[in-house]
C-alpha cells in the first residue's frame, strides 16, 4: 500500500468525459490498495474566463474579491470529480480550501500555504475514502478565500504530499513528462526519465511551463518524490528526484528559453559608490523583479553602462521608474528592448564538468548569434540574445550538448 | 436613513453591463444615506449549466457535492458585484454563506436557514459598507456548503432582512411587479400596487413564479415589507404587505394557474375505515406531496373512488406506489392523467364577500369547461380542469372578477 497524491490540470478535467477518464486512473490506484488524494484544477478555460470577468469589472480590482471569484472554478471540478468517483463505486468526497482548512498567508492572489490541518483527512484516508481537493485555494488569516497564483494547484498537490508524508506526488498534465527542451521547437527533444529538483527548479523558472516554480521549491524542501506524467496515457513520466537517486548524470539535462524578458540599458551613469543601490532600490520598491544585471566601465573610465532584464510586462513601468531618477543619477540615456530571449543550459552535471559555458558561447558564435548579457549559477548558464534567433540557438545547443534523440 | 436588502435575480446580473446597472441602483441608495445589503443570484444560465454537469456526472448524485458545485455560481456574482461597486467608489465586500456564517439544516439541496450570525455585518453596515451576499447558500452542521433550492436567493434576502430588522426587502427581477394574472395569457392583466402576504403565498405556491414560496412564508412570519420590482426600470413595483396596510381590498387579487399537476384516480376502493391512511401514508413515505383530494361514494355504496393530484414529475412514482398497494386495498383500477391544469382565484377579500366560488363555477360552466376536482381555502378557490382550457378559463375568470385593465 502506498499513499499518493494525484494532481490533474485543467485539460485533464476539461469536461465530464475527461473527468471520467482520470477517475478511472484513481479507481485503479484505489483497487490496488493505495490511499489516494486527488487535487484538481478548474476545467480548462474556466479560470481565464473568471479572471477576464474580474479585469472587466475593474482595472484595479480588490484581490480578495478576485480570490473569491476565481476559486469557484476548482470548487466545481472538485464536486464533480467526487460525484464521478462515487458513481464508479469509489468512496470519495470533495474538500474546499476553507474546509480542512488550508491556512495561507494573507497575500491575496499569490498566497503561500502555511499549514494544512490533516487530522480529519488522515482519518478518512485510513478509512479508504478518496479526498478530492480543490487546488489553488486556501483560507487567509482574514477568514477569506485566498489563491496561490496561476499554476497554484501544483503547489497544493505538493503541499498535501508533504503534509501527509505521501510516498509520491503525481502531476498529471497534457504532456507526458519533462523534455530536454521544447518539442515544438526541437523535434529531436527527448523525454527525461529523471531530473533533479534543482534542475527542475531552473527549468520551471526559466520558462518550461510544466510545473509552478513554487511547487518544485516545496517538493525539494520536503523531498517529495514528484512525477510529471500524461493524463492521456498509461506511460511512466519524468521523476523529479534527489541528485543521489540518479545513477548516471548527463552534463546537461535540458535547454530552456523564456520570451518573457525585456532588456533595459542605462547609458553613461557616473561611476560612484552607491549607484547600483540608487537604481535597483527604487525598482525593488516598485515590486519589479530584476533578473540579469551587467555593468561595464565606459570608455572614459569615470562612467558606466548598466544593463539589466525585467519581466516584459514590467518594462514600461521600469523605464518610468528610471526616468524618475534622471536628476539623481545624471545618466545620458535609457534604452529598452523587448525583442530578446533568455536561453539557458541546465544541468547539475556542470558542477563536475568544465567547459560547459565556453561550449555554449562557441556554439552561439558559430551560428553568428551575438550574446547581449550572460548570467550563471551553479547549475545553469543563461544568455540573452535577440529573439529572432530563438529556434536557431535552442536547436544548435540541443545538438552541441548531445541531447538529440538517437 | 433606512436599512434595505436588495436582491437581484439571474437576469439582473447576467453579465457585467447588467451588474453595473444594478450597482448604480445600489449606489443611489447608499448616496441617499441608506444602509444596503445586496443579495445576488448566479448569472442567468449558470446554475442550469452546473446542475447539468452534476446530472451528467451521476443520475444519483451526492447532494452534498451538488451543493458544493452549484453554490459556485453565486460566489462568482458576489465577488464581481463587490468589485463593480468598489470601482464606483462604494465601499463593499462579498460574503459567502460559510463566512458569516448562514447556518442551515443539513437537508442538502433544499436546506432551511436556521440562524444568521449578523454581528460582523451590523458592524460593517454601521460603518457604511455595503454587504454583497451570495444568495442561495449556507453552511450545514456538517461544515459543508448547503443550498436552499431553486429560487433560494429570494429566501436568503428575506432571511437577512428579518435578521437585520431591515425596513424593506426589494426583490429585483425581470418583471415589474406582481400581476393579476400571467400577462402572456391575458393582455388585460394589471400590475398590483399591493398584495397581502397570504395572497402572495397562494400566488407563489399556485404557479406564479415571481418569488420562492418559502421566502414569502418567511416574510409573512417576520412581517418583512417586501417589494417586487424590475431591475430594468425605476418604477415602483408591487408591495407585499399586511392586510391592514391595504385600504381598499378587491374581492379577488389574482388568478393563478399551475401546469405542474397530475391527477390520479383509484377506482372502486372498498369503503372501510383507514383506507385514506392506507393510500396517503405510503405516498408521504415516498416523499410525494399530495395536493387536492376528493373522495366520492361509489354507486353501490360499499366502495369509493379516490382522486388526488401530485406534482407532475412524481406521477409515475405515485402510480407505482399505488400499484404496490393493490393486494392491500383491493381496488378495481388506477387511472392517471397529466393533461390537467389547476386554476385558482385568490383574494383575502373573499373572507367578507359571498359567492366568490359560485361565480367561478358559473363562469367555467358558461364556457363549457368541466371541473374535475375542487379545493378551497380561506382565501382561494382552486379547480382542476383539462389543460386545453387553460387560456380560456384564465381569461374568462379575469373578466368575471373585473380584473381587466380599464
Amino acid at each position: 500500500m502506498a499513499r499518493v497524491v494525484k494532481k490533474f490540470g485543467g485539460t485533464s478535467v476539461a469536461d465530464l468525459d475527461r473527468i471520467r477518464a482520470i477517475a478511472t486512473k484513481v479507481k485503479a490506484a484505489v483497487d490496488a490498495g493505495d490511499q489516494v488524494v486527488v487535487v484538481v484544477s478548474a476545467m480548462s478555460g474556466v479560470t481565464n474566463k473568471l479572471v477576464g470577468y474580474v479585469q472587466d469589472a475593474s482595472p484595479l480590482y480588490d484581490l480578495r474579491e478576485y480570490d473569491a471569484v476565481v476559486a469557484a472554478g476548482e470548487q466545481v471540478t472538485a464536486g464533480l470529480t467526487a460525484i464521478v468517483l462515487q458513481e464508479m463505486g469509489v468512496d470519495a468526497r470533495s474538500w474546499l480550501g476553507w474546509q480542512l482548512p488550508v491556512h495561507t498567508t494573507d497575500a491575496h492572489g499569490l498566497a503561500r500555504i502555511e499549514d494544512i490541518d490533516t487530522e480529519l483527512l488522515e482519518e478518512r484516508l485510513n478509512q479508504g475514502q478518496v479526498a478530492v481537493i480543490a487546488g489553488f485555494q486556501g483560507i487567509g488569516p482574514d477568514n477569506r478565500i485566498t489563491t496561490l497564483g496561476r499554476g497554484g494547484s501544483d503547489t497544493t498537490a505538493v503541499a498535501f504530499a508533504a503534509a501527509l508524508k505521501a510516498d509520491r506526488c503525481d502531476i498529471y498534465t497534457d504532456v507526458d513528462g519533462v523534455y530536454t527542451t521544447d518539442p515544438r521547437i526541437v523535434s529531436q527533444a527527448r523525454k527525461l526519465d529523471y531530473i533533479t529538483y534543482e534542475e527542475m527548479l531552473e527549468m520551471a523558472s526559466l520558462g518550461a511551463k510544466v510545473l509552478q516554480t513554487r511547487s518544485v521549491e516545496l517538493a525539494m524542501r520536503y523531498r517529495v518524490p514528484l512525477q510529471v506524467l500524461s493524463s492521456f496515457s498509461d506511460e511512466p513520466g519524468t521523476m523529479v528526484v534527489d541528485e543521489e537517486d540518479i545513477v548516471e548524470q548527463a552534463e546537461i539535462s535540458g535547454i530552456a528559453y523564456s520570451s518573457d524578458e525585456a532588456k533595459i540599458t542605462i547609458e553613461h551613469v557616473p561611476d560612484r559608490p552607491g549607484v547600483s543601490a540608487a537604481i535597483f532600490g527604487p525598482l525593488a520598491d516598485a515590486n519589479i523583479n530584476v533578473d540579469m544585471i551587467v555593468q561595464n566601465v565606459g570608455p572614459e573610465g569615470d562612467s558606466t553602462d548598466v544593463t539589466f532584464t525585467v519581466p516584459r510586462i514590467d518594462m514600461d513601468r521600469s523605464v518610468k521608474v528610471i526616468k524618475g531618477l534622471e536628476d539623481e543619477l545624471g545618466y545620458r540615456a535609457v534604452k529598452f528592448d523587448d525583442h530578446v530571449v533568455k536561453v539557458s543550459v541546465i544541468g547539475v552535471g556542470m558542477r563536475s564538468h568544465a567547459g560547459i559555458a565556453s561550449k555554449m558561447f562557441a556554439t552561439l558564435a558559430d551560428k553568428g548569434i551575438n550574446i547581449q548579457v550572460i548570467s550563471t549559477s551553479e547549475i545553469k548558464v543563461s544568455v540573452l540574445i535577440a529573439d529572432e534567433y530563438t529556434e536557431l540557438a535552442v536547436r544548435a545547443l540541443h545538438t552541441a550538448y548531445k541531447l538529440d534523440a538517437a
